[in-house]
C-alpha cells in the first residue's frame, strides 16, 4: 500500500516518522506493508525528518495526487484551497484520500463524498475532529445500533486552555491568547479558534456522522470567547460551574440544532472537568445513554495517531 | 445474515428488540439485512419478546449451534459451561460468534482464538468489558498506530455504585450490596463482583487488546472492596482522594503487570469522578498520550448496544 503526503509540517512528520518507526505493527494490523513513496512541502529544502525512509520530496502537490504509484493521498496541507482541488483530483485519479482538515470537510464534505462515492473510493477524516480521539469511529461503528439524541463536546483545545487559565490563575484573555500562540496552541491568526469557528466547523462534521445528515456549517449557530471576562469565569466558579466553549448538536422538531457557545456547566459533571487543551465529545444515545470520550484534540503526534488509525482502516478494508 | 440467539434474558430479549426495531438502519450500515432465526431459552414457556418478530424458539442451544441457516452466534449465556462447548461447537461448524461473556474469554479466550482461526471465523466481545462502551474498538483500531503503556479502568459498575453510595451517603458496605442486589445491579451471588473477579476477566481481555499477549487470567492479581469500610471512604474524602475499585495492567520490565484492587484517586483526576454503576477506561498511549472512555458497563440496552455493533462489524466485514 503506498501513500502520498501533502504537506510536511508537524503533522506531518510525525506521521512519517511513525509509519515508518512502528512499520512492522502497522503491516500486522493492516494485512499489509504501508509507506509513503512521495510527499510534497512548500520549502522542498527543508527535505524530510530524519528517519522517515527513503521519500521522494517534490514542492508540487499535484505531483503526487497524480502519482500512478500512489493508493491512498494523506491531505494534511489545512485550508480551503489548494486542498479542495487535490482531494477531488486524487479521487478522480481513483485514489483513497485521509485527510486532517476539518475546514475542508465541514465546507466541502458534500461534494467530496458524491465524488467519492461515484469512484468508489474511501474518504476519511479521523482527525479533523477533537484530534487523537477515536470519535468518530467510536459514533459511527460503536454506537451503530443507536439513534444519538445529542453530542456535546468541548472541541477547541485553545479556547479551553484559555478559559481554563482564566479560571486556575485568574489571568486575563488577552494574556493567555498571547501564551497559547506562543506555545504554539492557537495560530498565528487565532481568529478561528477564539471566535468558535474551527469549533463549528468540527461540531458540523460531528452532526453529520451522529445524525447521519449532508454537512451544514452555514446552520451551526456560532459564538466565541471572546466576550467572556475572567470575572465572568471567576463568578461562575462561585455558584459551582464552570464556563466551557461547547458544541451542541441535537435532534429538534424536525431537524437538527447546531450551536457553538460558551455554556455553564455543573462542576459535578465530567466534561466540567476537561481542562487545558484536553478535548472531550459527550454522546446521548437512546440504547446506550451518555458516554464520553476524552483525550488531546491537537498536537502533532495525536493528530498522526488518528491519521494512521484512518490508513490502516482503509488498508484492511478495501480488496 | 441470519442470526442464532443464545440465552433471551435481559441482554438477549433487548439485543432482539433493538434488531427488530432498528432493522431498516441496521441494514443499511451493516450493508445486508440481519435477523435472528433461531433462538434458545431455558424457559422455552416464557416465549419471545413481543415485538421481536418471527423467531423460532427452542430450550436447547446445540439445535441453534448446529442449525445450518444460522450465519453467526450470539452467545448471551453466560458462566464457563455450557457456553465454552457451545461456542467452540459454533466454531467447528464455521459460524462467527458474537459474545458478551467475559469470564468465558478471560479463562478460555486463547483456545477458542485458536480454533476461530483455523475455521477462518471472527470470534468477537466488545460487550464482554465495560458493557456498552466501544473500548475494544477504541484500543483495537482507534489506537492502532500506538503503542499501549498502561490502561486503569472502573470496570465493575457494582462495586462502584457502594462506593459512591459509601461516600455520597455515608451508608454501610452491606446495606448498599443489598440494595445493589434488589435493583439487579449486583448478581444474586455477589461474589464475582464484590471480590474483583468480574473486573479480573475484563482486565485480563483489556490487556490481551492492549499490548497483543495470550489471556492470562491467573496472573492479574486481585482483591475486591470487601475490606473497604465506610470511614475508609469519609476519609480518604477529607484528604481529597476518592477511593475506586480499578484494574490497571501496565508494561513492566519484560512483562505486563495486572492488579485490580481499591485505590486512592486525587479527587481532581477525571477517573475519580466517574460515579454509580458508570464504568471508565483510562488509557495511556505513545502518541496520543491519556485518552478516557466512559458510559454504562452494564445492563441490559448498553450491553445489546454492543453486542449488535459486533454483529455489524461481523456482517460487514465478511464477503
Amino acid at each position: 500500500m503506498k501513500l502520498g503526503l501533502l504537506g510536511v509540517g508537524t503533522v506531518g512528520a510525525s506521521t512519517a516518522l511513525v509509519l515508518r518507526n512502528n512499520a512492522a505493527e502497522i503491516a500486522r494490523r493492516a494485512g499489509r506493508s504501508i509507506e509513503i513513496v512521495q510527499a510534497s512541502r512548500r520549502d522542498v529544502s527543508a527535505g524530510m525528518p530524519e528517519g522517515s525512509g527513503d521519500i521522494e520530496l517534490t514542492v508540487d502537490p499535484f505531483e503526487v495526487v497524480n502519482n500512478p504509484e500512489v493508493d491512498i493521498v494523506i491531505e494534511l496541507i489545512g485550508g480551503y484551497d489548494p486542498a479542495r482541488e487535490l482531494v477531488m483530483l486524487a479521487i478522480q485519479n481513483g485514489k483513497h484520500v485521509v485527510t486532517a482538515n476539518k475546514a475542508l470537510i465541514a465546507l466541502h464534505g458534500n461534494e467530496i463524498f458524491t465524488a467519492a462515492q461515484d469512484k468508489g473510493v474511501n474518504v476519511v477524516f479521523e482527525a479533523a475532529v477533537a484530534g487523537g480521539i477515536p470519535i468518530i469511529k467510536s459514533i459511527r461503528e460503536g454506537l451503530s445500533a443507536n439513534h444519538i439524541e445529542w453530542v456535546a463536546g468541548i472541541i477547541n483545545g485553545t479556547s479551553n486552555f484559555i478559559l481554563t487559565e482564566m479560571r486556575d490563575k485568574g489571568r486575563e484573555f488577552e494574556d493567555v491568547l498571547s501564551e497559547a500562540q506562543a506555545l504554539g496552541y492557537a495560530e498565528a491568526d487565532p481568529t478561528f479558534d477564539v471566535e468558535g469557528i474551527d469549533a463549528a466547523h468540527k461540531l458540523c462534521i460531528l452532526s453529520s456522522i451522529a445524525f447521519g445528515i449532508p454537512l451544514q456549517f452555514d446552520a451551526v449557530y456560532t459564538e466565541g470567547i471572546g466576550n467572556i471576562s475572567t470575572e465572568d469565569v471567576v463568578y461562575a466558579g462561585q455558584l459551582g460551574y464552570r464556563i466551557k466553549h461547547l458544541g451542541v448538536a441535537r435532534r429538534n422538531n424536525g431537524g437538527i440544532e447546531m450551536r457553538v457557545h460558551p455554556t455553564l456547566i455543573p462542576e459535578k459533571c465530567l466534561i466540567a472537568n476537561v481542562d487545558g487543551v484536553m478535548n472531550a465529545v459527550l454522546v446521548q444515545a437512546d440504547k446506550l445513554g451518555p458516554s464520553l470520550y476524552y483525550g488531546a484534540g491537537a498536537g502533532a503526534d495525536p493528530t498522526a495517531s488518528a491519521v494512521i488509525a484512518d490508513i490502516i482502516d482503509v488498508a484492511r478494508t478495501i480488496i
